[in-house]
């Protein structure tokens, strides 16, 4: 690195440093690029695996405790759909931002704004995200263990397929969650070294 | 971007630019002071607010039916108990960053480095407050009306102060959210604006 700068002499200031190579800023829009592919990849098969949850099993109802075959479905708890939606949002979202990376990444006018627009809409997609998240996996958790407090009784029990599917799909989301933390820090950090 | 580089002349480098106004700055670290202050206090008023939710109610024990007194607390599910934990450590980490933003205003050097730092960190946090809001609001929810599909019954028409303090603390919490990412937006702008 010290090669490439002249040393100073005779008195005359150093040069001010170069801008920073267009070849770097394109480089941090390629890892933009590729971690907003694996967003949409992770939030696709996230939706798709809760979407297809569907389970039938024999459960006892009460009147004559009989055994009768009911259904579990994602559309029986209000937080698994808030999860479909959310996640469908982000899905969305990673496909039009991946777009938007591309575009910036041909055009070199606007890097620093296109920077923190990014960092100001993956934070909102980021909330979104986890908050569906954490729903689905405070119901999800009960469905699990049950509550004895309050007399919530475990379900996995009867419905295994469909527990693996959420847990799978919860686990995917966590994954998309990380993936965008990662593309916050790439922004900021884009944005710190146009600085530096 | 050629236009604001003037031309070397006569061998001599010129001048480096000059710094951004420290005033600008200063009151960048004001506003972000402030609203550190506001999460600090939600937050803190939050994590109370569901510590001191305990209700003593009147149920009808399952054997004989007789009613009898049951305590409804916090820590009988595990989702509250990651509530106020995940809001205890945002509590923290608000006096925490309050302070390196209080000390990063005295001293002129560390900026960029500094507002870098705070959107890692907020970050982090605003995805611990909102799982943790996520999940204590999907378990509240299911407290305020039940499940039919699963069996759980709802419990907030016997607990009603207990889930009144739930939803007071739930909405502390939404609005700790508001302000990370008003925080993540400051410090963003912040890095933004002292390039352009």
């Amino acid at each position: 690195m010290e090669s490439t700068v002249p040393e100073p002499e005779k008195g005359v200031a150093p040069p001010p440093p170069p801008p920073p190579p267009p070849k770097s800023v394109a480089e941090r829009f390629l890892y933009d690029i590729i971690l907003r592919v694996w967003l949409f990849a992770s939030t696709l098969v996230s939706v798709l695996v809760m979407v297809t949850s569907k389970q039938t099993g024999l459960i006892l109802v009460p009147p004559l405790q009989i055994p009768q075959p009911v259904d579990a479905k994602f559309t029986h708890s209000p937080a698994l759909v808030y999860f479909v939606a959310a996640l469908s949002v982000a899905c969305l979202y990673s496909i039009i931002s991946a777009l938007a990376s591309f575009l910036a990444m041909s055009s070199p006018r606007h890097h620093t704004k296109t920077f923190l627009h990014f960092i100001f809409m993956d934070t909102l997609i980021l909330a979104i995200v986890v908050a569906a998240a954490g729903s689905a996996g405070g119901v999800a958790y009960i469905g699990l263990k049950g509550n004895s407090h309050t007399g919530w009784a475990k379900i996995c029990n009867v419905y295994d397929t469909f527990c693996e599917h959420i847990a799978g799909s919860l686990g995917l989301s966590l994954l998309a969650a990380i993936l965008l933390i990662f593309l916050i820090m790439l922004s900021s950090h884009s944005l710190y070294s146009l600085i530096s």
